[in-house]
């Protein structure tokens, strides 16, 4: 049997790994519908009595437990499980920082199904599927992106907020543009009693978003536009214009339009605050931040992760005329455009 | 907005990762199927050639080849793509080593399905389709089986073969239980040119072990038992018994059926030689070795990576007196049982 020479030194582990890579996705997201993660919180250690608290079997809970171990989100001494740091800080449905909902948008069959022919995607360079998912008014999709993804934001929320000075307390008026679960402006409102937020996206959607404003106790400064931030008109003389993870869907002409109809919007001297996924200019760090790009391979027409140089571009093309690059608390960052 | 303290020095990247990972793996496969290793291997290096060798959209290529970057299986530098050791080795087409088949195989649909609902598998405990699956006749998938993973099982079969000391020329009746692609058994024959082989599967997938015995030049002592491992007379009087990749689909019980009508076949001081996943006793490393307990979990009724102590007692109530256990050159090891 003749082995190539250079194989002595490599070996297909990740290989092997990576094209199982599907189940630590379905593991997790399992372990997390199980609420496995607040059970050993809750005080069971062993596989048997956290099946017992989750009711599963022993068998399924040791396996799903053993993997967890493997990827970092337990640790295994002797016969007992505790919780990782990040699984104690963001899955444990007892932590003020809890996440454990954002699975259920990020791993939704619906957005899986789309990587099921990628090889076709690739080919055609489109996600025809993704891209009627992503138009879909009301789509169901997004009003799940909503309730789901609120908690993911609420860091990258707090820290535009106090980027932006909202505490300082001056008369803003703010335009969300396809708001979604709505917490970037509900933030800004909390932060600052004198802004009147105006978020537009689909009225299924804004139910969430005012469910938010309700909670964060800003309703009354919460108003809505419901539609398309295509058709819709935007109004006029906002402070600042929110642009939180929505252009990354799109190509840069359809952008185009969309800036230009903010900038239009804003007030002499407003801001526009992008929120995107904005990785460096090799487009390959970092990690999570770049990776992005395939989300949107899969899930859009022509949307990307564009690196800052494109953004600028693309927002001096619309008129604006300063643009500064913040990097966020997450794997996103801020770009502050002036008008 | 409060943050759990304890937030402030974790960060949910691996969750966002985590629950992305069945990208990585549409991602690999796209790669493997659109060959772009071997482009890339054959002097295409921007994401434009490639996409021109390849027959792709730009965006997709570029979109594509920056997340194998991301993950490790290309390397870039300025625009140019070159190929990670491990790329190169394994997923270059014109490598011996090549094994691009066993992506069909890992990530085939049927397969991937089998993880929709893990969460109704972990309550279970058992994988109700994957059983249909794994004890269906002639199933397609085992086919699939035989026909893309001999290449990934080449160097571990080498081992195997010069473990026992095949080279040494014995005259050998070897029994292969569950052949599949029959590299074991045939890699056997090829070392030792007085091995007579019996491989025993069923009758469609012998015949993918069948064109792996005639390339091999070793198919006139390549003989066939068509049919189910445990339906089936073994014959009686063998050296070496083969048990590959075959008992992790069973419990313990299960195997004790197999396990015996193996020790009753073998002449005495034959030797039984099971390659399987065997994670050490804490069943989390190492960490592709442990983690086939999740395959175990998601494709088969009651199935496992068992570790070594385990196995010893299983051989052991079988009637064999000695086991012992060497570390295969990949994430299986080798397991030498003596009647």
């Amino acid at each position: 049997m003749t082995i190539a020479p250079e194989a002595a030194n490599v070996n297909p582990e990740r290989i092997f790994e990576t094209l199982n890579a599907y189940q630590k996705t379905a593991a997790l997201k399992t372990a997390i519908e199980l609420d496995v993660f607040s059970a050993i919180a809750a005080g069971a250690t062993t596989h048997e009595s956290i099946a017992k608290r989750c009711q599963t079997s022993e068998r399924g809970m040791r396996i799903l437990c053993d993997y967890l171990v493997i990827n970092g989100f337990l640790i295994k001494n002797g016969q007992d499980y505790s919780l990782a740091d990040d699984s104690a800080t963001f899955l444990d449905r007892r932590s003020p920082a809890y996440l454990g909902d954002a699975a259920r948008f990020l791993a939704l069959p619906e957005m899986m199904n789309l990587y099921h022919d990628l090889t076709a995607v690739v080919r055609a360079g489109t996600s025809s599927k993704g891209e009627e998912a992503t138009a879909e008014p009301d789509s169901s999709k997004w009003v799940e992106f909503a309730r789901s993804m609120g908690a993911l934001q609420r860091i990258s929320a707090a820290a535009v907020a106090e980027t932006l000075g909202a505490s300082a307390g001056e008369k803003w008026k703010v335009l969300d543009v396809a708001a979604g679960h709505g917490m970037y402006g509900v933030t800004i409102a909390k932060q600052n009693p004198n802004a009147e937020i105006f978020a537009l996206d689909w009225p299924e959607v804004l139910k969430v978003a005012h469910e938010n404003a309700k909670a964060a106790g800003v309703a009354a400064r919460h108003h809505h536009l419901p539609g398309s931030a295509f058709d819709l008109d935007f109004g006029k003389d906002y402070d600042i214009v929110l642009l939180t993870g929505f252009l990354h869907h799109f190509d840069p002409q359809t952008i185009d339009t969309i800036l230009r109809k903010a900038h239009a919007a804003l007030k002499p001297g407003g801001r526009a605050v992008t929120v995107e996924f904005v990785p460096n200019e090799d487009r390959v760090t970092p990690p999570t931040t770049a990776a992005f790009s395939m989300i949107m391979l899969g899930t859009t027409r022509a949307g990307d992760a564009y690196p800052y140089s494109e953004y600028d571009k693309m927002f001096r093309k619309a008129g604006f005329t300063l643009n500064e690059l913040r990097r966020g608390p997450g794997p996103q960052s801020f770009i502050i455009s002036k008008k």
